[in-house]
């Protein structure tokens, strides 16, 4: 398991940061309890667990199911970043309060984007008296996992040349006849095959109509004739996700589907030419909507450009319109539109649906760079046209 | 897509006694953000959306990506079970708030388990001097969807049958020199090929020690002569899931795997026999962990029997150790160890794992009957010896 996990200089790397941030706010500790932020600062990756941080230590609290995968952690990394582990016995909440009251923290940071209501409540209760207090924060280690380091870049550079292979390779076998559900499965056993862990999402295979819902499930309709079709899947690589949209169609495609693809693809070149250091991530947005728009198709660009890639298939920066802050929960990163900075990944996938008709997308996964962006995908964009070969 | 939902009538009749749980708690409305909650008693399933019931409707939020499957729900169910759609602008957030405010609601009941302390916070400060009050509920749906109606049965009995015949199919194949990765990537072309949506969790292929991590995750370890393989996976069946584990050895197993398997199947027997109506869940558990116990194994059973199943592949009733309440979060079904009633669908899998050597756990899915259970999964017991066939 060790190539999977940053190594403990890296886990130290970004411990530090994050400890300046938190003595900057007066916090004496951060209870995470982020499944991707846990990974992040401790290579941990379970269904279950909660990172503490405080100035000198890292305390996992995990429970028995994951006993010998921590045990591991801690000596893969002790000697350059400290991990202690806690074995929960009946709850974590219980445990929790219990590593808050022995640690001798005071003002203890939490996730309010991910700690519930139910659980808040409980802490609160369990805390009482104990001198403990919860501070309410917003996307604190979110901001720092934004921009990737060069062991993160390697891993994605490595994932997008893998993710890229597979596309060629299941658009080429593309037929008629075949249900959307078996490609999906073919897709799905080729994301594995290429060395990834599994796919970063529910594969979409939308021929025909289905094109036109953004997020289609794969169903039993069968590829026909004339469809287009649509592939949009990712896969996870030591613990990253890469995340590719491409088209093809099954025989000459009709006017309008040319029409639609023209119009994405530039959309695509537009966004990808808004990209640079400085630059508010809803620039990159406004640059692919103001080519739709022209072309008579912005009502038909329902979602944002993009979303940030890394440990999550979701995650900042947002590259979206602009948006009023003062309509979201809290003003965290997902929501901010940010400044670009170098080593910032995210997708730039514009598209186009025209309910019950059909619709495009076109997707490919950037890092932003001194003077400018680094594709990590690569695979051609033009709408691959498959003849009608015998099924 | 009609196939995969509950007909309009099964959602009035599950809307129908939650009213009557609103009525009785003195709550106007319900907002509902739990994603397998929302499914219930709506058909709707994506990424992100919120449903209000109140007395006389029930009002889907969903953002403009589900706008087309959104109107077809609508259109699917309006006879009988009344749909309204509303689509988000900005944010949820401030959606739901002019929802609320607009329907005329005063209490309004909200999820504290599925509810993030920053969406409340938000919501909070949203229906300030709006005459809209949240009150806080637990597992007010959850209770509802343990005990699983005729059609549920019905889906997940199919779905048992069809898991059942996948994992003969794997078993059989297995060979020495397959890493984890490609055996994992196989099951789930074929869980796919079975007719299920995918995989309902992440598929565990674990070989010779790695059967000792209870959550291990499929590697690039290649089977072994004399490993002991530990299969544990699942798929969702239009909607639902079902969850199965057997045990294979390549080339004759040593005695101490053969000890393990008769006493992790002795366990499996008991706890089997131990389920019935009004019989509490945690005497399901204790029924295997005597087992173990006499047999030494006691502290290498590291988790709880087993957990309900349904449009979650981890529901309530939680088949585990009875435990103390105020240890937790709330007082969730979740939670609590319920008296078993017929309906409730729920694993049976107990294991052992010794850290560094190996484990064997059987794992089978069940609906509690009027006199004892009915298992939906069928598949032998026995430790599959394969001989080393050729790679």
């Amino acid at each position: 398991m060790a190539d999977l996990l940053a190594p403990g200089a890296r886990l130290t790397e970004r411990l530090g940061p994050l400890r300046i941030r938190l003595a900057a706010d007066r916090l004496d500790a951060l209870l995470i309890t982020q499944p991707a932020n846990i990974f992040y600062l401790s290579n941990f990756k379970g269904s279950a667990g909660m990172l503490l941080v405080t100035p000198d230590d890292a305390c996992l609290v995990t429970d028995s199911r994951y006993a010998t995968v921590a045990q591991a952690l801690v000596a893969a990394s002790a000697a350059e970043a400290p991990l202690t582990v806690v074995q929960v016995e009946w709850s974590y909440e219980e445990t929790v309060c219990a590593v808050l009251t022995d640690v001798g923290v005071s003002r203890v940071g939490f996730e309010t984007a991910h700690m519930t209501v139910a659980r808040h409540d409980w802490l609160e209760r369990g805390l009482a008296g104990s001198g403990v207090t919860l501070r309410g924060t917003t996307g604190l280690v979110e901001s720092f996992r934004q921009v990737k380091d060069a062991d993160e870049l390697a891993t994605m550079r490595e994932a997008g040349g893998r993710i890229s292979l597979v596309m060629e390779q299941v658009l080429q076998r593309l037929r008629v006849g075949r249900t959307e559900r078996e490609v999906a499965a073919d897709i799905d056993w080729a994301i594995r095959g290429a060395g990834f862990d599994g796919p970063a999402f529910e594969t979409i295979v939308a021929g025909g109509p289905n094109t036109a819902l953004p997020h289609a499930r794969p169903g039993d309709r069968r590829l026909a004739p004339g469809d287009l079709v649509l592939l949009d899947f990712g896969g996870i690589y030591h613990g990253y996700c890469v995340d590719l949209t491409r088209m093809a169609s099954l025989g000459t495609p009709d006017p309008a589907a040319l029409a639609w693809h023209a119009a994405v693809r530039e959309a695509h070149a537009a966004a990808l030419a808004a990209v640079g250091p400085g630059v508010r991530a809803s620039a990159v947005d406004t640059a692919a909507r103001m080519v739709l728009e022209r072309r008579g198709l912005g009502a038909a660009f329902a979602h944002g450009t993009g979303h940030g890639l890394g440990v999550e298939v979701h995650e900042a920066p947002r590259v979206g319109k602009h948006r009023p802050a003062a309509a979201f929960p809290g003003s965290g990163d997902e929501v901010a539109d940010v400044r670009l900075e170098p080593g910032m990944v995210f997708t730039v996938e514009p598209g186009v649906y025209l309910p019950g008709h059909g619709g495009v997308r076109l997707e490919d996964d950037l890092v932003v760079t001194a003077d400018g962006y680094e594709l990590l995908t690569h695979v051609s964009l033009d709408l691959l046209v498959i003849d009608d070969a015998p099924v």
